[in-house]
C-alpha cells in the first residue's frame, strides 16, 4: 500500500467540511475550534473498543463503526445533549481499504442521522484499538446527572434489555429463531438521543445502561447516595430473552449484560406523565441504601455484577 | 490484581476535583461538562501513542506520561490557544502499579504545570496505546491557522530543531557527550504554550514541529498556497546536533527528524521585533510554490520526507 496517513485521512475522513455552526473549523489544521452558543455547555465523553476485547478479530468493520460511535452518542445521550462532533483516533494494523470502506459507512451514515460532524483524530499503526470522543450541546443547567435521585423517585428503562447479551451468547454457539434481530442488537445499538433529550426538566438521574442494568444502576446510587428495589416481573424482556431465560434457567442475564445501550433512569411520580413513550418502570429508589431486586415477590442476591476490564 | 477498572479510575486518575472554572464536570458521569466564556473558542486536538510505534516497549512511563500530554499541548500552542483540560483514553495489557504510578507522576506534574484538568476519559485492557485529546481557550478570531501565510511573510522557528532527532539515534546507539540532554528533548518535549499565546496577532501562520520541519512546513505551505526559501545556516543547531552533522555529513537530520515540538511559524517582517525572544528567522515564504532549501548559496534536493505511519 503507498497510501499515506495523509491520503488515508483526505480520502475517507476529511470527506465533507463541517455542517454544524458550531464546529468553525474541522480537520486540516493543528486543532479543531469549537463556537459555544451562548447559555449552552458542552458534554463531551470518550469511549475506546480494543479488537479481541470489545470485539472479535474479523468482526464486521461497518457494524464496528456504528458502534464505536453509538457507544458515545449513548453517554451524549444519557446526559441530555444534543450531539454535533466526533472526534476519532484509529489504531490500524495495516491500510486495508476494503475494511475502511465498510468501517466509514457504518461511522458516517449513523454521524449523518444524528448530524454529528467528524472534526479531527488521529491515524497510527499499531493493535486495532479505536477511540472516539463525542460532543453534545446542553442548555446550561439542563444535564441530566447521575447524582440527584430521590427517595419515592421511580426507576424506568427506555427499552428492552438483555437483547445484547443474548446477541453474544448467539456469537459463541446458542441458537434460537430470532439469531438476527438479536445479534442486530449487539451489533448496532441505537443510541437514544431522542428520549435523552426528552428526558430534560424531568428525569431526576440518568445513565446508558452499558456494563448491565445492576452496574448501571448502582453507579446512580452510589452517586446519589440512595437504594433501590426493582422488580424482575416489570422488566422488559423481547419473546427471545424470555425463551432463553425459560430454556437456561438464567434469568440474571438481562440484568447483567452489557451492551444494550437504553437509558436507564429516575423520575419523580408526579412526571410519570410526561415521560417519553416506551418508557418503562422497573421499581423506585428507597432512603435505605442498596439494590435489591425482587423476583415473585422474593428478595433475590444480586452478586453477578457488569463486566469488568482486568477482572 | 484485583483492582478493578473503577479502583483504577478512582486511585489514579479521579484524584482531585476539576480547578479551571471552564470545567463546570470532570470524571464520574456519563459525560463531562464545559462553561465557555463568552466571546471565546475551544481548541480541541487529539493524539495518541502506540508501543513498538511511537515508543520502544520498556519505555520509562513517567516520561511516556509526560510526552503524551505534552504532543497534545503543543498542538494547543501551535493554535495559539491556552490549555485547560484533557482525556485520556488508556489501553493497557495488565494493572502495573508501579507503571501506574510513573505514568501518572509524568503525565499530572506537566497538566499542573499548564492548569490542565483531567476530565475524562476511558480505560480498557488490550496492547498498550495511550490517547489524549486536549482542550484549550482561545479569542474568537484570535487562533493561529495554517492557511494565512503571505509572500514576504519571515518564517521562524521558537528553538532548537534536531535535538529530539539525535537523541533517537542515541538510542539506536550512536555516542555523544550530551546524550542525556539529547535523550531528555526526545522524551520530555516541553510545549510552547507560553510562545503560542504570544504569537496571537502578531504570526499569520503556525504549526508545531512533530513530523519534522519541512514535514510541518510544507503543511502551511499548502494550505495557505505558496512556497518557502529556507537557509541552512540559519538553522537553530545545539552543538550535539552540529557536532553529529560535522561527523556524519547527515545535515538533512534536523530537517527531516520529528519529535522536536517547537513551533514553525510565519510573520510579517513588519511583526519581527514584537515576537517572542528566541525566535529564529530562518527563510521567507514567497509567492513562488514549493520548499527550496539552500546551503552554501547553493539550491538542494529535498526528497526526505518526515515520518510516516503505513509507509
Amino acid at each position: 500500500m503507498s497510501l499515506t496517513e495523509f491520503d488515508l485521512i483526505k480520502r475517507y475522513f476529511e470527506v465533507e467540511p463541517p455542517r454544524q455552526a458550531i464546529n468553525q473549523l474541522g480537520i486540516g489544521d493543528d486543532c479543531a475550534l469549537l463556537q459555544v452558543p451562548s447559555g449552552c455547555q458542552v458534554a463531551l465523553t470518550c469511549d475506546t473498543m480494543v479488537e479481541n476485547v470489545h470485539f472479535f478479530s474479523g468482526a464486521d468493520p461497518e457494524s464496528l463503526g456504528h458502534k464505536l460511535l453509538a457507544v458515545n452518542l449513548s453517554d451524549l445521550a444519557a446526559m441530555g445533549a444534543e450531539p454535533f462532533a466526533a472526534t476519532l483516533a484509529l489504531t490500524l494494523p495495516r491500510i486495508d481499504e476494503s475494511w475502511l470502506t465498510a468501517f466509514c459507512r457504518g461511522f458516517f451514515s449513523l454521524a449523518k442521522l444524528h448530524k454529528v460532524d467528524l472534526i479531527g483524530g488521529d491515524t497510527t499503526s499499531g493493535p486495532l484499538t479505536l477511540t472516539v470522543q463525542a460532543f453534545g450541546i446542553i442548555q446550561q443547567g439542563a444535564a441530566l446527572l447521575r447524582s440527584n435521585a430521590e427517595p419515592g423517585d421511580g426507576i424506568f428503562i427506555s427499552g428492552e434489555i438483555g437483547n445484547a447479551g443474548l446477541g453474544l451468547k448467539i456469537l459463541k454457539g446458542y441458537t434460537c429463531s430470532d439469531a438476527t434481530s438479536m445479534l442486530n442488537c449487539l451489533d448496532k445499538p441505537q443510541p437514544r438521543i431522542a428520549q435523552g433529550l426528552a428526558l430534560r426538566h424531568k428525569a431526576s438521574a440518568c445513565i446508558d445502561i452499558s456494563d448491565g442494568l445492576t452496574a448501571d444502576l448502582n453507579h446512580i446510587l452510589e452517586a446519589s447516595n440512595v437504594g433501590a428495589s426493582i422488580y424482575w416481573e416489570k422488566l422488559p424482556l423481547s419473546p427471545p430473552v424470555s425463551a432463553y431465560i425459560e430454556e437456561s434457567g438464567d434469568w440474571l442475564m438481562p440484568l447483567t449484560a452489557g451492551d444494550d445501550y437504553e437509558l436507564c433512569f429516575t423520575a419523580p411520580t408526579t412526571m410519570i406523565d410526561e415521560l417519553p413513550a416506551g418508557s418503562i418502570c422497573i421499581g423506585e429508589i428507597t432512603a435505605e441504601s442498596g439494590l435489591r431486586l425482587y423476583r415473585d415477590g422474593c428478595l433475590q442476591s444480586l452478586t453477578r455484577k457488569g463486566y469488568e476490564h482486568f477482572a
